[in-house]
């Protein structure tokens, strides 16, 4: 292993500069070289990728998004744009991928280092904690911090204009962040796609609270359940009540990565280059139980199973 | 002047707390008795209110919302609402009103004070900035800082992932949240009440700009001219590039209150406490070109003119 | 268990009140009475305590500090203390305490409780992360994430002017805090008490970047191992550059705790009511790779394991 | 005017960035050259300058620092100093300099722009805000709201533990920034460097306080008028009581800017730029009266008046 590259690929999240960061300077570090490809599989397909230096990567650690930049290519998943990114790993002499991303980044990964024989090491970067066999995704601990300012924003005028809100967050088929958001913001309720939501029966705790006094109410939904214009429109017809829905979007993608964040991408960024230096591939690094962990990218990539009973029981206890 | 009350009316703003601490605090220091009032003029037509104290509001300075709850009452605009409302102030022995909101709590007082002859001084607070006369409302600051922040967030995935971005940000018919975040966004388009938009201009500027390399855009919409998605709709079948819309919606609303909301509601509670005690009514307290003013309440409650040209000029100066 | 208290003692840290708002309403959700006690053990002294019903801890869960206050007690370090806090135990009906703090809170818990007989069960919150047996403690994340906002600032400054930062973060004889803040705010040098630091050879590494061109420098230095005006001065003697110090001192315990501090706080609050209930007592509770655990006050209270050296050789690697 | 360059001198501010982008890219938009200049005065006697373009400024508005860096520089206040300087000047056809900093660096751009006769424009930076004759300085109400964010933080340990807190704010000679947080803070007292405190008087008051069951405090001090530590230690010696200092220090300095550092920079960047088209020279640019005004370097370099009197009232009326 002389030479390797670092791309980031899929959605951005907050800690993958921190993880690009770290596989540059660590590479560096062990005597590698180590090469840069701009906007994912496409810069390798276009041969936009360069020899990064250890003041590449200066000044990134605290920045959201990606330097590398990021793009969904679907020439990729062509017989011939896959042929014409083998073209340039050999060209330039790219031993090994170093691929920063999520369920799709993988997906992807597996298929071309089992096809042309590279060794593809997965780093987990992706809000929606969605990658299965891991505990936690880079990126995530900054959107759910994002998404709780949210909420204690929203509970402002919640409480005193004694309304209801419905809130939706990001996450795709995961309630990992929703559940996480409706936690921490001591909100009343939560839809996650994991769990089927009963309106009605959320209509009736509104309905019986209001008559105790319990006037302001924040719902928050995960985009995979449903989504807060309608679920907003429905309460308001079920109960009377005004209703309003928020969206919080793609504020939840950006900014300034937390510790946690920060600190994954640190971690995981070194222990990629490690197992690319002692032969590893078709993998992904990551941590579960505090421990770092390699598992085959065919099991990161399979629907992540997510144990939320406990969660949502203490969402319910403490509302 | 013997005993004031204060009420928050209309939508919440951050830096109502600390006008209300402002008013309490600095009626007592002035040896007037001061009653807080709950739930705007409902709480006046249900006698919702009580005696305050210099302890009724410790540690409100930086938070969000408002303690006395605010609500919009149907009520008081009828002829028995406003008569039960004024029995309150009979009852209660109140001299005078430090009426904390936007253009329609000043529209209230402005018809209750003058048919009842009670002194009412409003005091601006409104994320919206849509007070005439004056030149900042207590939590537009905050609200465009807030709306800032999320900019920041959304400009990491729009460069990282070089897209096209709508964001609409709060402000009704006012276009000042959308062009101050605009500017200090570095926004490369803004769209406002205030000045007719062209959405085939827009998208001729987005395309020339791919050509020229430029790949991602960030467009801020007021509220008040249109909404992101259907704009970002539009672009999209316009342009052909994918486009994403983000309503930024009630966070803007909350949160702890800037350096500039909190110091205005302070300066501007006690500028209203003053105006109560030298005999002023059916007025506006506010600040305009740095000092205190005051302003009748038919100036303050038409339609803010906003000369919008300059900042939109340096808008697109810069971008 | 009929009855249990809750009492918050030690330093202050970011999620207590998260803590107080689980054990109340969980407790009320198993059909618990739950009191506060206000001041930690002073208050069990002299009676300064309530019954809590679940609107007693609405709108605390995302604010700093303690709503139940919290002390220094040396009285209850006397027999006579003691004493008199049992009599209010008995007097009140109090079945078991749950006690959220540090080290010196469970220390004087496991004394109280083991010679009257209470059973005691201890909640960590101490943004230090001292406590031995468990992976992290309520508030400790969001003391990390103040201080790497902070570093982030002081970074500013470091590379716009060239210059060498020495600042000190908290953590008392724990090298935690800043280890991980030295890590994620991308440091050169961190000095920890696990450690022997050696000043003349950070001043050569100093020297040596200085003459490739490496000008600014961020070293953080734990409490426990030195002070940063003293080390400035020693780093400027011995180098001849401008060095100024920073000690980021109490910003550090305060302010909205991050979502992994009120997460904590939430399920730690109800494993500790579940272990009062079910008979546990002069124990701690806490996480321990990702999974709850108890722990007996007499491991939780000696001096913290910290393998500090995998991090501490990331950030070298990566600087 | 074909050619002009712009630097930034002095202690670094948040929004200097966002001023060289307004500088960069008016200037281009009027059809000049822009220059940018590194570390100041030390850039042009060094000949450390380069051509910027549209793109050289893109990414910058949000970031604390300044992208020129900037320098202290002794070599300009000799002869031969300020003789390269013009050489350089000469040599790269510079017909105007935008000098963005604070007093020191427009005393420099004084002398050298007479002395030389090239027309120089102040663009006023400094967190201190203590240029005079104008309203505020580019980036003091970063620094605010950054040093309130920090009391925000230290009001929940001084309320949780009821201790007194000492916090040294930044300023220099000039109090703004401390009476601006005491303000904002709910602060009980501020000691500023236009007034002279009576620490027996404060002590007095305390313990006064603490008679009547007030038992936390918070004291601004002003870094002109003395320091944290020593009055913590004053205090503590007077009353009997337990007193904490903190020296907020260089946080203050950086961070993103607020919108209002932004808008101030952006709008005074192209103001400068229409200053040196137009002719003028030996000024600062900057707001007053919420006006754009352009006062002699003569007059913005003497000690500032800051008219406290008023605001210091409104901080004890309220506390």
């Amino acid at each position: 292993m002389k030479r390797i590259a670092v791309l980031t690929t899929g959605g951005d999240a907050p800690g993958m500069n921190a993880a690009i960061r770290s596989v540059v300077r660590y590479g560096l570090n062990q005597k590698l070289e180590v090469m840069g490809v701009f906007r994912g599989w496409w810069g390798l397909i276009n041969e936009e990728l360069k020899v990064f230096s250890h003041r590449s990567v200066s000044g990134i650690i605290n920045q959201g998004g990606t330097i590398l930049k990021t793009a969904r290519c679907h020439e990729f998943y062509t017989e011939e744009g896959q042929s014409r990114a083998y073209e340039t790993v050999k060209k330039y002499g790219i031993d090994g991928l170093a691929v920063i991303g999520g369920n799709g980044s993988f997906t992807a990964a597996h298929l071309f280092g089992r096809k042309y024989n590279i060794p593809c090491i997965g780093i987990p970067a992706s809000i929606d904690n969605d990658v299965n066999g891991i505990d936690i995704t880079i990126g995530a601990d900054t959107a759910i911090n994002t998404a709780l300012s949210a909420i204690d924003n929203i509970r402002d005028t919640a409480t005193s204009m004694e309304r209801i809100f419905v809130v939706e967050v990001m996450g795709r088929d995961c309630g990992y962040i929703a559940l996480s958001v409706a936690l921490g913001g001591g909100c009343e309720e939560v839809m996650i796609p994991e769990r089927k939501s009963d309106i009605n029966a959320i209509c009736h705790d509104i309905v019986n609270g209001n008559l105790r006094g319990k006037m302001s109410w924040i719902i928050v939904v995960a985009e995979g359940s449903g989504n807060a214009p309608d679920i907003a429109k429905q309460i308001n017809e079920i109960t009377g009540l005004e209703t309003r829905p928020v969206v919080l979007g793609h504020i939840q993608r950006g900014g300034r990565p937390t510790a946690i964040s920060r600190d994954l991408a640190l971690h995981l960024g070194r222990a990629a280059v490690d197992a690319l230096i002692r032969g590893d591939s078709d993998k992904v690094v990551g941590f579960k139980e505090s421990k770092i962990v390699s598992i085959d990218f065919e099991i990161a990539i399979v629907k992540k199973y997510f144990n939320y009973e406990n969660m949502y029981k203490l969402v319910k206890e403490l509302s």
